[in-house]
Formats: structure tokens, C-alpha cells, sequence
């Protein structure tokens, strides 16, 4: 296949020709939102007129607010270090993931975004930089940034920004994670809190799982890393996986994912790393597997179907599709809509909950969660975030 | 009159509603260049079919100008130190002006741009970040910068980046002055060469302008700043100044703007400082007055006629404007077309060169220059830069 005129990549898929058609000079446009046919529309948008709008802003910076597109807008940042599947391929080849990431965020919040990728993969400079940034934008998206250094940016940006920070490789899996397992135990007549889940896989998004999951009232959650089960004082248990050790497998296994599994009632894969079917044999009866590794599950839905109840994949041509994107938009709206300056854990608990309530009306065992592109979803997302965000304000 | 819900701003003006009104929510937008519609075009402009672009760009990371949008978009970037006539207002009141800039780079050429105002104004911090973010644009439009420190910044993002870097403060309004001042040459039969120039003001815009006429040729060029004459060893005249000094004023004269003005062809105001007329009576019979201050000119044009032959402004509501987007949208589009990593000297001369080829056809004493809405200028613009780009090439 010929692509970018002189260049040929290898001609595996002839699905690639359509992929790179669509991708040809990027996905994303700026567009003006007023006219600008003559010289009184000149003079209204540009110099004179502007001239008023900038001096009223240095008179009064909260009219920034209201005059400029920066407080209603997402930047997508990413570092380039752990790009879908791809591992660490860096800012350029990134960019057109985070112009996809952007895209959503309009077609599916009605949010103007840009991508920003850096140059950068230290700590420090990428805070320093979007420190600097800070008046361009109204909030950060922090998208496919290498864990653990994903953890202490999150936490440092959060610090230094009065602005939504959300990690969403950690934070949106999380949220619709967990609107899937309320689904899955609607579907079952079963409670979260009598589960007993396995979350196979401690990075970025692991590791939120995790912690979502305990949120919202799982008492018996086990994690494992590619070294078995993270237990406390175990060789690389440090940093994120330490405090998360403290607080899961409070049956005390040690092992492996064999010891995991025995009578396990959720197995959430978020590693990449294959489940062998005689495994998933080891599971309690009545099952969830939600094997959410892109584009390759753990194990293929038809498989762990033998051996389980309910099936989700991050797929799109599987039932029970766990897409962040039934997350972010509404969550980054509903904080712009309530002028939240964070993005708290009653923000995210309610917005797995108004997943959920739109799942809830058709609820099966393959239809556990809405569609990516059931229209209710981000409006029902941004009203319950902004809400939770409007109650949580008087106790910061 | 009251903006922004509650609050109020003084009732000066009628004007004010409207301009506030065609600000609000801010004047860009972004938007998707593919459709978004279904699981299909999900699995296209994002994943799993994204990765594929992503590899593709890994492997070969010139593939990232053909499949990301950031080859030709342009970021507008300003630390708010010198906005408009209004001064160092801080990078958030300097917003409006950079998103009125991207809005135009989108309506004169097609191109996309986003604006990125920065919270420092240090030089080596704004370097240091465009650096780490270099991945993200294609060319970089600095603005409202403040003298002298937009030189530097200037020579080192030239020197940093391999990309078209320009600050059109300097460049672009030196490319159209230069335009007109061809123009008027033209309508009186005169040779630049043979003019005496007084350019009032030695900040950005003043010493771009004296440095681009000397470019094209004029041999008597007087630079004036708030103290006077610009001469070598005078109080004040460090840096840049210093470089014009030497080689400006050949007559050597000494004292302020009446010894620099008795007997100039051209006035070129770019200080803001008012020029009364009793100077204005100095200047030789058929002198060209540019009284390029914004809002409001160093001297009427209706003042100025009694003493000039030809008289120029930066305003819509008179005739000549001398308006950098008749310039700007066309050079950084010619760049990109010619895939420049510099705007150089070459390219400036033919961006005025074009401009002042398009309005050649309707030449007058009242008409030296194009009308910003003049559709031919930007192609022009654009395919003369391209041209003077290729021909660079061979020598860089």
C-alpha cells in the first residue's frame, strides 16, 4: 500500500487505505464562531473592537470567563509514553490518538479541545509547562502517560492547577468499570459488596479500578501484577501498589493468578496479559469477565463464555463495550457546568451512576452498559457530575 | 451596560454591546474533519484503528506531517506584555487578541491555528516551553511581545525550532508597510531609493520597518525614539537600536523629530507619540505620511493631507489601511506550502512584493494597497513565499 505519496508501508490490511484516508492531515479543524466577511466584522473581532474586550479582562480577570474560549476548553495532553497498546512511541507518533481523543470531545460533549503532546517525559516539565499553559485552557485531559509516573502527575497537576485535571486512562476506565459491574450484579440480582473481584493488571488503569471498585463498597478485591498478587512488603510492592496492597485481599492469598481465581466472582483484565481458559475455570459459577485489554482481549468473549455468566471486551464488535468514552465527555462537561475546580470521587461515583441509570432501562446480560453512542449518555453524565460537584463545594 | 450576567461595565460606548456580544464563549472553535457517527467511524478516528497511524508515525516520524494536523497548523503565542495599544496586561486579557488572530489565520488562509498565551514572561522559560511543545504546531506566530525582548525571543526560537517562526508585530507590518511604500513610489513616479525616511518609534514595529526599507533599498532612513535621532553612543541606544543606529542616518543628523523631519518624503509613525502639525509642515512637497498607530494614527489623515500627498493609516474607516493581515495569513501559508523551517528575508521581500502586485491594478493616490478583503492577496502572498522559499533552499 502506498501512502503520503512516495511512501509505502506494508500492505497487511485493506482496511489500512480507508484508516489512513481518514486520518490524512489530521482530524481536527479551528472554525470561527462569528463572521468575518468586512471591515466592520474585522473590527468587531479583531483590533479595534477587541481592543475593549482585552481591557475589560485586565480590569476584571474573572470576564476571561465569559470572553475567551479557554475556560470551556479540554486540553488533551499526553507525554507519548504508553500509547494504547503501543507502549512508549512518543509525542509525534501520539498526536493522532490525543486529535482522536479531542475529536470525541466534541462530537460527544459539544467541547472544544486541542491535543498538546510534550516533548518531555519528566515530572517536572511537563507541571512546569502546563503551569505556564494554564490561561490557554480550562481544564486537562491526561491521556496514555507511562505508569507509576502517571500517579505522582496527576497528583502534582491537580496541586498546582485551579482547574479539572483528570487522568483518563486511570479515571475513565474506572468510572465505566464500575457502571458496568453495577449492571452486570442489576442483571444478576446480586450486590458489589458480596463479590469477590480480581483485577488482573497495576497500571494506570488497575490501579484506579481498584480503588473505584473499594469506592463504591467491594470489600473482597485482589489485584495482581505480572509478579502474582500484590502483597504488602512483596519485591516491587512499592508507591501506588504498596498503599493498594494495605487495602486489598483481605483473604490474605498469596500467589498467583491460579490463587486469585480459585472462586473468584469478577476477573477485570486490564494488563495484556493472556488468560489461559483452564483459569477462568477456576472462577466462582455465574461469573464476570470484563477483559478489557485494546485491541486484544485477555481471553476472546467466545471462550470465556464457557466459563462465565457475563462477558464485557473493550471492543466494539462484542456486546458490553467498556469505552471510556461513555466517561469523559460528560464528566469534563458536567465540571465545566458547575465551574468545579476539581474532579472529586463524588464526581466519578456519579457519574458511574448515570451510566448505569441509562443502562438500566434495557439492562441483559449482554447489554450491560448504554452504547458509546446512545445520545443520553453525556448529558445524563455532565448533569449528575455537575450536581455532585455543586454538593461537594460546600465541604471544600 | 451589563455583560457577563451580573456584572457591569461602564456605559461608554453603544458599540460595547455588540463587540461583547460577538466575543462571548470566545471567537474559535474546534471542530472534526472526519465523521463520528457510529461504532465504524469510532473504530476508524480512534481505536483500534488509530493504532495503525500511530505505528505508522513511530516507524517513520516524517509520516506525522501527513497524518496529524500540527504540520500546518499555527500557534498564535503571546505573554500578554504588549497587547494592542493597551500595554502589559497579562496573558489572560491578551486571550481575546490571539483567538481574533487564530480566527483570522482560518478566514485569510485556510490555515488552523490555536492560540497559547503563557503565564511567564521570562525569554528562557517561553523558549524552553515551545521546545517541549514543538510536537504540537507546525509554526509559531508570536504577538504582542514586548521590545526588546521580542528580538531575542525571536532569534532564539528561529534558532530553537524547525519550524517557521515569525513575530508579526515586526515582520508582518514591516512586509505591508513595505507594500505601500512601493505603492505610493508607484503612483508618484518615484524611486524608494531616492526617498528620505523618518521612521518614528524604535519598538518592534519601527525597527522591523526600518530594517525592512533598508532591505528593499531606500539609502536615507532616520529612526526616531521617545529621546530623539537614533544616533551611535547616544543615551539609550543599546541592542537593537544600536545595529540601526549604525547604519541609519546618513546625514548625520542630530536632535529630535524636527531636525529628523525637515525635508523627509516619508513619515512612518510607530510610536503612539502625537505628531503635531506645525512638523508635519516640515516635511518635503509630495512627502507620504504613514500614521500607522493604532486606534488612534500620530496625526488625522485628514490634518496630515494638508501636508502630504499621500497618507496611509492603520484604520479601516480611512483610506490605505496598512493592515497586517494583508500579510501574515499569506506568509505562513506560503511557508507551509513550501514546507519552510524559516521565513526569511527572501520570502519577506516577496510577500511585498505580491501585495504590492495586487493592488498595482488599481493604483491611486488613495489606493496603494489592497483591501484586507482583496480575495487575490492571500494566494499571491502565499504562492510568492512558496517560490522565494524554493529558491532559498539551495543556498541554506
Amino acid at each position: 500500500m502506498t501512502i503520503a505519496g512516495e511512501r509505502t508501508l506494508p500492505d497487511t490490511d485493506p482496511r489500512l487505505e480507508e484508516i489512513f484516508a481518514a486520518h490524512r492531515g489530521g482530524k481536527l479543524a479551528t472554525g470561527l464562531t462569528a463572521p468575518l466577511h468586512n471591515d466592520r466584522d474585522l473590527a468587531i473581532v479583531y483590533t479595534p473592537g477587541v481592543a475593549e474586550v482585552s481591557r475589560a479582562i485586565a480590569t476584571d480577570p474573572a470576564l476571561a470567563a465569559h470572553y475567551t474560549w479557554a475556560n470551556r476548553m479540554v486540553a488533551v495532553v499526553s507525554d507519548g509514553t504508553a500509547v494504547l497498546g503501543l507502549g512508549d512511541i512518543g509525542p509525534r507518533a501520539a498526536l493522532p490518538v490525543m486529535e482522536g481523543k479531542s475529536a470525541l470531545f466534541k462530537a460527544f460533549a459539544g467541547l472544544d479541545s486541542i491535543p498538546i503532546v510534550l516533548d518531555t517525559t519528566d515530572v517536572d516539565e511537563i507541571v512546569e509547562t502546563l503551569v505556564r499553559l494554564r490561561p490557554s485552557f480550562g481544564a486537562v485531559n491526561l491521556e496514555d502517560i507511562s505508569a507509576p509516573r502517571c500517579f505522582e502527575l496527576e497528583r502534582r497537576l491537580v496541586a498546582a492547577l485551579d482547574c479539572p485535571v483528570m487522568h483518563d486512562d486511570q479515571h475513565g476506565t474506572a468510572i465505566v468499570l464500575l457502571a458496568a459491574l453495577r449492571g452486570a450484579c442489576a442483571v444478576q440480582g446480586r450486590a458489589l459488596a458480596g463479590l469477590r473481584v480480581v483485577i488482573s493488571g497495576s497500571g494506570a488503569a488497575g490501579i484506579a479500578c481498584a480503588r473505584m471498585v473499594l469506592l463504591a463498597g467491594a470489600s473482597d478485591v485482589t489485584v495482581l501484577d505480572s509478579r502474582g498478587v500484590l502483597v504488602p512488603g512483596r519485591a516491587g510492592v512499592t508507591g501506588e501498589k504498596a498503599q493498594l496492597a494495605a487495602v486489598t485481599n483481605p483473604r490474605g492469598i498469596s500467589g498467583g493468578p491460579a490463587e486469585a481465581l480459585v472462586g473468584a466472582d469478577v476477573f477485570v483484565g486490564l494488563s495484556g496479559a493472556r488468560l489461559p481458559e483452564e483459569l477462568l475455570a477456576l472462577l466462582a459459577p455465574e461469573a464476570m469477565v470484563f477483559a478489557l485489554s485494546n485491541p486484544d482481549p485477555e481471553v476472546t468473549p467466545e471462550v470465556a463464555a464457557r466459563h462465565a455468566a457475563i462477558v464485557a471486551t473493550g471492543r466494539s464488535d462484542f456486546p458490553n463495550q467498556i469505552n471510556n468514552v461513555l466517561a469523559f465527555p460528560g464528566v469534563f462537561r458536567g465540571a465545566f457546568d458547575a465551574g468545579a475546580r476539581r474532579i472529586t470521587e463524588p464526581m466519578k461515583l456519579a457519574a458511574a451512576a448515570a451510566i448505569f441509570s441509562v443502562a438500566s432501562d434495557d439492562l441483559a446480560a449482554d447489554s450491560i452498559v448504554p452504547s458509546p453512542f446512545d445520545p443520553r449518555v453525556a448529558p445524563a453524565v455532565a448533569a449528575a457530575v455537575a450536581a455532585a460537584a455543586r454538593g461537594d463545594a460546600g465541604s471544600e
